[in-house]
């Protein structure tokens, strides 16, 4: 195995509503604002200790403005650099942004935009936030629905084999658990972490013909089962759409929730799920005659939004009839 | 308000398929056997205090057996007996039964099968199950779902109107909920109950055409919605229907899942809602338009099924296409 | 079973620090104002449907003002306020209070000052916080420990058998649980419930020789173990006292935690439990060598002060050694 | 950082009392049984993919037999076994055991015996414990508590100090948090990981003098902190003693239950806490001063025993008066 990237740092997320789309992290799911900088917000949850992991950027169309990694080392950095640029999918070196310094920017095989850097800045915890807990980087308030952390991204993809093959191979991730089309095994979804977490990121195949690079959804993590449904209330009367859960996956075995922020990104209320630290991991295989195990192990079936809607939005045209 | 029914106290049910309902019943969701009966077992979860709350019968079909009441004295039970007969509802006396003394047989408007009493007989815990916990009738061992008690009962009823006005004006249930037609007001479904729990009885429509007397489901109640969640684990790997949740109800605002027993009845597991002390309470009325509310809370849609399905069964012709 | 009294529907506390008492309960419970008048504030949880349940009066001591029961009927108010002054413990009618009409005033033998009425004012959404569910008054929206209700009183006496007596004989209350001591059986605490509840209002013996009416603490209620658990972490950073919690009684089978709110009151916060529906109930006796069951079933000794503080708070003199 | 180790593979504990011990592992946990041999039964959790994580052999004293680390791929292991061995730490090699291949055996500097090997035996599922839940190596059948899998291990050592050291620079470990005496910073207690967990293994100060290679204890993980409350309540009544908790650590930041296990060995019941991904992290430091945040950050004081006891047990001497 190697070890280039430590884990997610960050993800900045776009949205044509601003303001809306801030009510959603801040008000309701309870997410801190570190600062603000042109059309962007960096926010993070009460339990990470990074300058923010999330960023909301103005643009006119929802999506994912980019992912970022953060390397194991200066050294590594360097490392994985080299390799990503000699596939030909980096874009050179920017000078950083709020809460990092250098970042290099590329692109995995579907065009998603992502970025990895080593030197990172910690969060200041203002006084009236400070804890007793010394474990904790600031108190916990308990405002809305206080999504603790940046727990994954689920990212949609023309192809899912090649993006899956790029993350184990170049950037040394464990290929934990995959979604496969019966007797032909093509893949139709991988799941894949650099951390102990069963994923740090998903791929799954998106619907729509000739779309590439769109974002499926961002997960937060909460403690406990119960805060995910306590989410579910508070959203619920916030008008925010549900789209399923709560319940618990068979994939990942978490338990989860999808929303709809107000910009038009899904979002992930996650919890649970289990740890994996075996090496030499044979990833568990689904195959898609499993899906009602697989999707919902409860048996809810998910709905049609959920296997074709992704960010940006796409106009699908009304099927022609003969 | 009238005192006369202090509790519902066991239901029986039909199974053509005794063996298995039992391994459901004692297997999966916990419940303890008290003694057996000719083709009768009477059970009771760990946290109840008489006899058997659940007599399973073999029977030809599924179904309900009877509901059974408890008055709330002798003198109550003689003058709910009285009223009921004076509304021709009335079958007579018997004996009784394991467990309870003589008891009075009656019907609901829609033919339900049901009686009331007032002698009961305590729980007797073996030594192996006795409990340093002197407000517990016997030890929790936590085998299986470990469900602690029996909660309430759903029917189905050709007009649900009748046996809400039976059950309110001659037994002094109180009118907690209600869905309604929008427009013309009708009664699609109430929930009543003669305790501070929001519902002991619940009436809902049946939408098969001429049918009366069937059940829709009997609920057992557990402490937690995470027990709930883990007897979906339980129940899912052991090859049971779960047939919705398990989710949040508008109506109740409970936990539930649902799920068929072996036998082929429906049986919820049902945790939280809330309590309702007011006497002079005026009845929540979600009207059919909010269903999206009422159902499912937090919005997921309940199967076709949860609206047709009861006990017994009913074979539906399959529609006549022009 | 008399049927007088219908619920506990307020408790009015007493404290030298309004803002911080006020600042407690509303911004770390989430309790919501219902309105100002003079030296009190009125608060009701999110849950319920009266004007008020918690009447915060500024005072030099912290203490209970009094305890409001509602009755079951006009008839039933006249009935027990007549019965409470052939007893010699009435005080006489007011005419009302925000949210309430006529009350009739009296003592528990121990000197508590309690009330009892019949007419009751609804809670009125305002737009903002009106509910897509019908079965809630208003929203859920989280803020704080966002408690749910009032739950139920302890008070300290002198001696709890004569008060015991009064609710079981003269209000109509089960008698639920009791502590005896071994051997003699005294009654050194009780366990009281008008509605299904294991306890509305409990009485446990002060332990300071001479002191008479005493506020051990009151309860709110919240959904789920882990919401109290939540509760415990926004105020142990909020650094309010917890005296002991969360963890489990025997006596209730509840989940609890005892705080005290800025003013010097304990508060409980409250969830789980049992319902008992059993009119000829015996009440569960747990003697006090089982205390160790009894107090925190799963183990935890409660600290010293639990059995000695109440409010308004005592000077004790430093015992004189001989 | 250096990667070495991928987990702790397993623990084998001692016990004076096997029938019992074993009977609180099956029975009361609810692990499961994959094979004896000699004096030793080889158990693992529903939620491990390995041929154990527990093993329990008989033997005059309770304490730990050894504790099992699995490298982190064959070339790993010879690079860590050249290490230890040049510190003077190494025992040589054996050739397996049930379960894996050869092991290198060696103390850490308290002298606690371990091992590290490469090639690991998976479980082979029996039919009737087959899961349709593919990222499941077994059915759930919610046996008593049922717990998931082994979290971490717990050493008590007359130095910590090095132990740390040990597990920090030869074996590669994230130190990261700290128990600390005010002023002189000395080390009193390490929490380390070489998974995203917040430890993988603590040590802790024995309070014995002269007392060297002790357990304090072993954990195991529950997917819900109610998951473990529902465990306190099988083991009360179980007449297993639990030490402290259920209640939240500040250290770790996770739910906690210690209990005695028949054999003497405490044992752990954990969920939560938090994961730590940051190669460069800055160890959390609490000093002592801050215990009452440290030890049970809800504030429930922790018995002395907590500080005291470890196994093997040690007869102390009662302390002789001047």
């Amino acid at each position: 195995m190697k070890h280039l990237i430590s884990q997610l740092a960050h993800v900045e997320i776009l949205t044509p509503r601003p303001n809306e789309t801030l009510w959603y992290f801040k008000d309701l799911l309870g997410l801190e604002e570190t600062e603000r900088q042109g059309q962007s917000v960096y926010l993070r949850g009460w339990g990470e200790w990074f300058h923010h992991t999330l960023k909301v950027t103005e643009a006119p169309q929802a999506g994912m403005g980019h992912a970022s990694w953060r390397a194991e080392s200066a050294e590594a950095l360097e490392l994985v650099t080299r390799d990503i640029e000699a596939l030909g999918l980096g874009k050179g070196w920017i000078e950083g942004d709020r809460g990092h310094g250098k970042a290099y920017q590329f692109t995995d095989p579907d065009g998603h935009p992502m970025e990895v850097f080593w030197e990172v800045e910690r969060y200041q915890v203002p006084e009236h936030l400070r804890s007793h807990h010394r474990a904790r980087p600031q108190k916990y308030v308990g405002r809305g629905a206080a999504v603790r952390r940046l727990d994954h991204l689920n990212l949609l993809a023309s192809d899912t084999a090649p993006c899956s093959k790029f993350f184990i191979e170049t950037l040394g991730f464990k290929y934990n658990e995959a979604l496969a089309e019966d007797g032909t095994e093509r893949e139709l979804g991988s799941w894949l972490a650099v951390t102990g977490q069963m994923h740090d990121i998903a791929y799954t195949g998106d619907a729509i013909p000739g779309m590439r690079g769109r974002l499926h959804h961002v997960a937060f993590w909460q403690d406990t089962w119960d805060e995910v449904m306590r989410t579910a209330d508070i959203l619920r009367d916030a008008d925010i759409t549900i789209e399923a859960g709560p319940a618990r996956h068979g994939i990942s075995d978490a338990f989860f929730m999808y929303t709809y922020e107000p910009g038009g990104n899904r979002v992930e209320l996650f919890s649970g799920g289990y740890l994996q630290h075996t090496p030499d991991w044979k990833p568990v295989i689904w195959h898609l005659s499993e899906f009602r195990y697989a999707g919902s192990w409860w048996g809810e079936s998910l709905p049609e939004t959920f296997f074709t809607y992704g960010t940006p939005p796409v106009e699908v045209a009304a099927p022609v009839e003969a």
